[in-house]
């Protein structure tokens, strides 16, 4: 492994998930539902399976039904329009949207700006592009940008922002007022910005409202989604970026060489998919939205200080009321100790010590599971 | 699109693809199969699919069931033992290995050595790692590997050999001294060695030998294979690495930051793939034996030179007998000429003179569209 790499042996996601599969334990770490998404997309799959449809290499930027269903989707709920020709294309879900935006778009020695806690796959596209991340922090209990503070971190080295919104692991959805000032500033600063918006249709308050609608942002934005998060198929990586052509082109250069193309069968299902009606959208988040009310509630019945998420099916809490043990050592007990696992927030911090008493859950699971998770949490006290 | 990646714009594969649609041609270029694989693969995906097996992400390293599918099938045709616990990865297709295993294994600066000509990807991610590429040529009409050459090649900052067999686009397979040689100077020289061997399967002259059997090699390489080639599924990029574990370690280090996982269901159906019995792989490979006879004669009589290829679905062929004309523009001119596509090796060269000569048709169509490619080569003379 190279040097770049060095620290970024496991992901969290994969080490805690191991831990709980191992001790037989709820699992409120990775963030994946416990329950498939509409029966009626899994089989449009089936149909296409059965119809040849995606079974040999689909064209690099991904099946044309898939493309034109990416754009009327953005135009369907928040007015923008892109060519599905040139402005939109298919990745193996966000993660591989990340990787190539940022190998495609930085060069060695670049600085880019990120929130800190980090997605943890942002730091590591960023050292393997060669790049310098600079963290402007989102800090408890609000878990606000401060603008006046991101002003100060702008360099002339500075090439990129990656945005995140709603944010993981903090449920930090950006306000439009948080949007125009960060828009200016990368007016100002000739920025690009990449924007990760795969929770989009998870917000419970206020709502998204993509940057690349803004003056001055569409041909300096990549704009991230993924189906993963919005149709409960995680493990089908069907996700794409929108964005200005030469944009696009720069980042479909590095994803080619990255993974050439995937999931085609799955491509055709997810353009079905975005064509759902709004009662699915709405639904989906109405049902989280109660399923996030219920594991706060346990979380705080269980002792857990609970920042309320307004967006992404995680809860980040303070574990301090349980004593001064960090959280990465917290999260290790914690499936010993009760039966549950979930994420240290502090590994999302170039500094753990900064994230040292915070811990992530997620809500994506049924409710029996969440009842039952709270009980078990009742034992730590 | 970075310094790094300028020169690598579209794959030549993307490129002829779009050509043989735009032009309504017969796609000799890409390589991709017109019949889907057997259908009991298929059925084996649907099953999954409609379980709920890997619709939710598929642990890190892939599903149990393809790892260790990717153990037996490695004993059974090479005796060579891995365990799927740690000596194997799943990717998504040999793309997403190769991309993986060159991020993790290359630090700037260090020297690759690989057949030129070269798989069009590895260029691009040797790039992208910020490697230097250095070719060792295989020359028309054998395209054999010169190892005194080879020798001449290895300087201090030479840290990997990238090899291919069967290799694309020459369709040359390396034979037992050919790979004794290379361990030797590996050993020697104390270089890791990644090998693409995605065509294992196809090979008419000679058989597969995997340099990972040689002495003193387990622990420096790190072999790649794909399903796509072999089952004839390439549209659901399942692929896989194998290597002593700290090698694998380091490759998903890389790889869980490109695409996390992919192709949950696929998987599944991929694991029932590789147990099928010999007759299907024999068979295979005797059905690609007469298409590419039947190719090479109807190449032949439109007045070809042709390179019979060992291995691979590729005929690489000389078109002098057609003019100067150089291969890139003769494939960009084909398909209004005669209805046909081609892809120009000229592109796999640092120097594309060096293979101005020289193009690539694929073989694994149906019968009816083979003969048909001919008659319309025929035209040509
Ligand atoms: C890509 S694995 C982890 C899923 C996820 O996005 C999360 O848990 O934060
Ligand atoms: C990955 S796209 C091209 C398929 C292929 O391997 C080839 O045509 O050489």
């Amino acid at each position: 492994l190279n040097r770049r790499l060095a620290t970024f042996g496991t992901t969290i996601f994969a080490e805690m998930s191991a831990l709980a599969a191992r001790t037989d334990s709820i699992n409120l770490g990775q963030g994946f539902p416990d329950t498939d998404g509409p029966e009626e997309i899994r089989e449009a799959a089936v149909r296409a399976l059965r119809a040849g449809h995606g079974n040999q290499y689909p064209p690099g930027p991904g099946v044309p039904e898939l493309r034109d269903a990416v754009a009327t989707h953005q135009e369907r709920f928040y007015g923008l329009t892109w060519s599905p020709e040139t402005e939109v294309l298919v990745t193996t879900g966000a993660t591989e949207a990340i990787a190539a935006s940022l190998l495609a778009l930085l060069e060695p020695g670049d600085e880019v700006i990120a929130f800190e806690p980090y997605y943890d796959s942002y730091a590591a596209c960023i050292a393997m592009a060669g790049a310098t991340r600079v963290p402007l922090p989102l800090r408890a209990p609000d878990f606000r940008p401060d603008l006046d503070e991101l002003r100060t971190l702008i360099t002339p080295r500075t090439r990129l922002l990656l945005l995140n919104t709603p944010h993981n692991p903090t449920g930090t959805v950006l306000t439009p007022d948080e949007l125009s000032g960060i828009a200016a500033l990368a007016v100002e600063h000739d920025l690009l910005v990449v924007t990760d918006e795969v929770y989009e249709h998870l917000i419970f308050t206020g709502a998204h409202h993509p940057i690349a609608a803004l003056p001055g942002m569409r041909e300096r934005t990549v704009s991230i989604s993924s189906s993963g998060k919005t149709f409960s198929y995680t493990g089908w990586k069907i996700g794409w970026i929108t964005g200005d052509a030469p944009l696009v082109a720069a980042v479909r250069a590095a994803k080619q060489y990255l993974t050439f193309v995937s999931g085609g069968p799955f491509q055709y299902a997810i353009a079905e998919a975005l064509a759902l009606p709004d009662a699915f959208f709405t639904g989906f988040r109405e049902d989280m939205r109660r399923k996030r009310d219920l594991l706060a509630t346990g979380l705080r019945a269980a002792g857990f200080r609970v920042y309320e998420p307004e967006g992404t099916y995680f809860i980040t809490t303070d574990i301090s009321p349980f004593g001064d043990e960090d959280a990465y050592a917290f999260c290790r007990a914690l499936p010993e100790r009760c039966g549950v696992a979930a994420v240290p927030n502090s590994v999302f911090y170039d500094d753990p010590e900064r994230g040292r008493s915070q811990v992530r859950f997620t809500f994506c699971k049924r409710e029996d599971v969440l009842q039952e998770a709270a009980e078990r949490l009742a034992r730590l006290g």
